[in-house]
């Protein structure tokens, strides 16, 4: 039957659009979470068109055959892998930008184009899209909307579910559906699009995108540096900012045990905890005087430019964190977000459990926004009991002060055990009902999400 | 049956919150949409408690029993009308403010309070709660939320569904469930949250709802009122800011015919075509001039000011355009929109469309985001079949431009006979699916959004 399946695809396809290539069926079994799926993929789809991936999900319908939908492959939750008897269908090739409307302010493309691609393309119209994750230089739209990413800029510009009017989005059997619209306002119906934003593959598959835009952002940006000798304190000047209605772009908070691996791997004289500001718009420099007020004001040692090479040292300090990670061990980057008032509780929780547990947690914040990368950092290759039991506290920790699991990155595999927890047995549920109104066999992305 | 039901939720409730009062049943059949239920309904239940909510939802269920929803009753498409064999649940006595967290700028409120009293109440923490629609000082955060509601402020400061975080609400059976949470980023399942947004009392109740909050803007805002002599170059002129990238607060747009309705009423010189902006914040009167400038570059005759009795002057003359046509007729107030490039375009419509059928149609536009109030005024007591024929020819253009059915009033009794020529089949099936999975019964609001 599977046979037929994949004869019946090859027939359907064009010429080199499905393979079953030994390292291509391996590479689509892992991305950058570190979890590698089971067993190979049947075949690789290389979608190059919407019809090719209404015909993909015509055929493992009619077969049964799950499918895992896969963009640029950067997931941390390992939400797009692909194991035994699935199909693979990466839309990395769809990548056209099919419309940019500035008198609108909106841009219509396909779900393959990278993120930062996407925003060298819209520079030239004086706009860009706000969702700016960390990856965004290797991330997909399509792989930004599966996730509802996020990133450094969010508090203030929103996540990706602020910057999508509507989605044109392929069912299982074939169906194109074209949800949302291209005006700003609009209640028709139930909104399909938020509905979508986040699912991580597991409903349908985004062929086309409607994104909002936004205009470029006027005047020179001012950064500021601030070093704290403990990161409890450090936490409370961000929450402070906030709390204050200061309104940086960006507000990054680098915790001791990571400048720690920061000190070791640049040599830089490193420690306590790292504040990075960054002030934009008209208003720039006050947004950053007062920020740098209310620093100092809790003890920082400031520094603060509107130098742009200078400004671009200050935020390579964040930007390393990484790397030196990575030269130390292995990396589980976990994704908590708690309310902006409870980070500096955050910070302290992460760093009894590591010491408890004999297991290096750095920590990196989305200050702004109480959004924590708690980042396990360890000499096995995969995680070791010890780190998933100290995981298992941090989230456990997380929704008792009033948080989530996963900020922006996603349920995937790695964090399905603990879905149930979190939205409770009544929601989990009527998720679950939801995804049947969408799949009723299960084949989008199966073991996602609800594990 | 109907009679045990209704003995089961009396023993449930507190004495008098069920009531067949005919006085009561009858105001629970309208809205301010002008449409009426057919008869009367069974009861109606001032809910005092998520208990009482949850009580109604489970006899309602065990019963098969229709529920529907209500809050203020200020609904614009008869969304929150009940009639004969329903029971209208009204929440409207839930309205305490349950916490204000200025820190974590959120709110917890219970959904019957009146969208100013919660903003009057905000504001001695120096922070308010964004959806602004024109009927704030009457309508509630829950109906807010069941429509999606907007309003004038919203190109700049977003529509209600960007400024919920989280919401608890009672599925059919009683059972209750918490959606979303208190942070900023959050992707942990389906976003249910925005699903429940915009639903109209199709999918549960919501009983409670953390609202995101901003600080108070700062400044003294400017106000800008320009005459037009027509309203095709005023659409243009306000197309042309946006397009701009001036980004004021509020920028609203009285065609023609509703000036001549004004005029009639207040017997002021108005014709040709009116532009009401206001500009906020820090760059307020750097904004206000490059708004004026532009609307005078396409031949606006211009008043500019930052004096608050002049601004609430000409603010006057937008808000005084519905009792002026109430003094003239019965008023359908409709509610579509379109990319805002093509505005200038649904203006020329709807009066080419009201001149063919011999209908006035009076135009109201919240400019900077494309949403159309195109109000039909007839001397009957209920729409005429020309007023629906022209109704319908608006709608079908509006939809030709790239528009929407509803910007922010909802589907209700109103457009249900056109939603599905909106989504389509395909789309339209699996939004029942999607209700189904809620309300397997159909017991939440029948009739309502689909028909």
């Amino acid at each position: 039957m599977t046979t037929d399946a994949l004869h019946e695809l090859a027939e359907a396809l064009n010429d080199g659009a499905l393979t079953t290539d030994d390292d291509r069926l391996r590479a689509a079994t892992a991305d950058r979470s570190g979890k590698v799926a089971d067993g190979l993929p049947l075949a690789v789809v290389d979608a190059q068109s919407v019809a090719d991936v209404q015909a993909v999900l015509r055929i493992a319908q009619a077969h049964s055959i799950p499918v895992v939908t896969r963009g640029a492959g950067t997931g941390l939750a390992g939400g797009a892998i692909a194991g035994g008897g699935e199909i693979s269908l990466s839309v990395a090739a769809m990548r056209r930008i099919l419309e940019v409307n500035a008198d609108d302010q909106l841009a219509v493309v396909e779900p393959g184009i990278i993120n930062a691609d996407l925003n060298t393309a819209l520079e030239e119209h004086g706009m860009w899209w706000a969702p700016d994750p960390a990856s965004r230089a290797i991330s997909s739209v399509g792989g930004n909307i599966a996730t509802n990413a996020g990133g450094l800029l969010c508090a203030k510009y929103g996540v990706t579910r602020e910057a999508v009017l509507g989605l044109d989005v392929v069912v299982p059997g074939g169906e194109l559906l074209r949800l949302g619209r291209r005006t700003v306002k609009g209640v028709t119906g139930y909104d399909l699009t938020s509905l979508m934003i986040g699912s991580e593959g597991t409903l349908g598959v985004v062929v086309g995108a409607t994104l909002k835009l936004r205009p470029l952002v006027p005047g020179t940006p001012w950064t500021i540096g601030a070093q704290f000798t403990d990161e409890r304190t450090a936490a409370e000047a961000c929450a402070a900012i906030t709390a204050a209605r200061i309104r940086p772009a960006i507000m990054e908070l680098v915790g001791g045990v990571g400048l720690s691996v920061l000190a070791q791997y640049t040599g830089a004289d490193l420690e306590g905890a790292f504040v990075l500001v960054q002030a934009d718009d008209h208003d720039a420099e006050q947004t950053a005087n007062a920020a740098a007020e209310m620093l100092r004001s809790f003890g920082g040692v400031v520094e603060q430019t509107d130098d742009l090479e200078r400004a671009a040292h200050l935020a390579e300090i964040r930007r390393q964190m990484m790397p030196a990670m990575e030269s130390v061990g292995t990396v589980l980057v976990e994704d908590v977000a708690v309310p902006r008032s409870r980070m500096a509780d955050m910070f302290s929780i992460c760093n009894e459990i590591g010491a408890r547990h004999g297991v290096t947690i750095a920590n990196v914040a989305h200050a702004g926004d109480g959004n924590l990368h708690p980042s396990f950092v360890f000499p096995e290759a995969e995680p070791t009991e010890a780190v998933w039991a100290a995981a298992e506290e941090v989230f456990a920790q997380c929704i008792a002060l009033g948080g989530t699991l996963t900020g922006e990155h996603g349920v995937g595999v790695l964090k399905a055990r603990w879905l149930r927890q979190e939205l409770g047995d009544a929601q989990y549920a009527l998720q679950q009902r939801i995804k049947s109104a969408f799949d009723p066999q299960g084949i989008m992305n199966p073991g996602k999400m609800f594990g």
